[in-house]
């Protein structure tokens, strides 16, 4: 058995700390939070400080607190041979400050608290320094997951990008389509079936395959049309993507 | 039983042809289309022409077409007592030009060639001069979709630009992050996951609820760390949409 204590009390912490918690291979040890409050639900189900110095014994300090932090938090981790980790995407192995073996546990995915996620098909990108480490955070991955992807700390960057793109952004456009509809009047409801088609699409075909619209087909009469009903928030957008597409395709032929 | 004539051989055309053809309350009499080999898959189920001058007698002529070449289209229908609608989202009911009665059918949803779409869930969105015509595509889109809108000219294009930015655009954000994924030998599929939860988030939350990341969090260290990784198209999207975000949470505050 795994034992493990989870450090945060953020979006991440709590789906990873539940998903632990209903697994028989591992044991939370303990959650600490700087504030308790924010973990005080877990004090039935484990035991939680707020105290750094009052860490209990495990093979694994997994981290799961904001990008900045991190570095701080783990200088305070007064073990030896103890494996910590992280679980961000965009911070490097090494900014991993305590004496201890180093790792990452990065699970690609996007956590809101009151939404309830599937970690099965949850890709956990792991990075350690030695191969027993990684192949610890390989069991600890597959315990949870059906995907484990060692990747080193660049290649973990770039995928953490590659997600904004893929989630903040595309969130993001569904917010502005949002905005248009309620400015005319038209349920946001009614784009949810094109919304799940799009992200369906690319299963089957590639996204370059996926693409349509008045950009691919150089239709400037309907991009013209388009841009008068928008703000100007919405045209700069609308533009700037717009000549991207073009300029994608351009280079295609 | 409604008869109808589609005009038209492209991706929606195809699609709706074949829905129409497995209903049996819908009698497809003829199919039209420029080209006669882009529709000779259909000669053993039904009547086919690349000959205006042969269109058959129906109730519907359905002309899904080009944008541009709609009106023109319209045209050439020579019968006076017909109900004459196009399929599109971003063209007005008035540039049809036939003298018979005008309408619009149009389904909100991305059409590929190789790839099926589930009707039943999509929204149709009619318009029509008169509430007999209406009556008469409610009953059409009735017997292929389980929803069915009557919008105006106005409200549509409104919905068809919305479409452009949570389909298009996000399928563009796709692709990019698919070139930053091959740039660093990482496998697509590993963003498949996150992409599919960005699609399920919003029917739980809205989309100004789901949005997560640095731009929302207001970490500058991340952001400027990611630019680095990127090219300069990728950079000027990320900028622009990186300020929307913030903009968009500072006008919520």
């Amino acid at each position: 058995m795994v034992k493990i204590v989870v450090l945060g009390g953020g979006n991440l912490a709590f789906h990873l700390t539940n998903k632990f918690l209903k697994n028989d291979a591992i044991k939370v040890v303990q959650v600490y939070n700087r504030s308790i409050e924010k973990i005080e639900y877990l004090r039935t189900k484990t035991s939680i400080t707020n105290s750094i110095s009052e860490l209990k014994d495990a093979d694994i300090y997994i981290i799961s607190v904001s990008d900045a932090i991190i570095s701080d938090l783990s200088k305070k981790i007064k073990f030896k041979d103890k494996l910590v980790v992280h679980t961000s995407g965009a911070v490097d192995l090494n900014e991993l400050k305590s004496e201890s073996r180093k790792g990452v546990f990065y699970p690609l995915q996007t956590f809101s608290k009151n939404k309830e996620v599937d970690f099965s098909t949850i890709p956990i990108c792991i990075e350690a320094e030695s191969q027993n480490d990684l192949v610890l955070l390989e069991t600890l991955a597959q315990n949870i997951s059906k995907k484990c992807y060692p990747i080193n700390s660049v290649q973990r960057k770039s995928l953490h990008v590659s997600a904004v793109f893929v989630n903040n952004f595309v969130n993001h456009l569904y917010t502005i389509g949002n905005e248009i509809c309620e400015a005319h009047q038209l349920p946001f409801d009614m784009l949810i079936p094109i919304i799940k088609e799009t992200s369906k699409k690319i299963e089957g075909l590639s996204p370059l395959e996926s693409q349509t619209g008045p950009a691919k087909r150089l239709d400037t009469k309907t991009i013209e049309d388009h841009l008068t009903i928008l703000n100007e928030n919405q045209q700069e957008i609308y533009t700037l993507l717009t000549n991207s597409i073009i300029k994608t395709y351009e280079e295609k032929l």
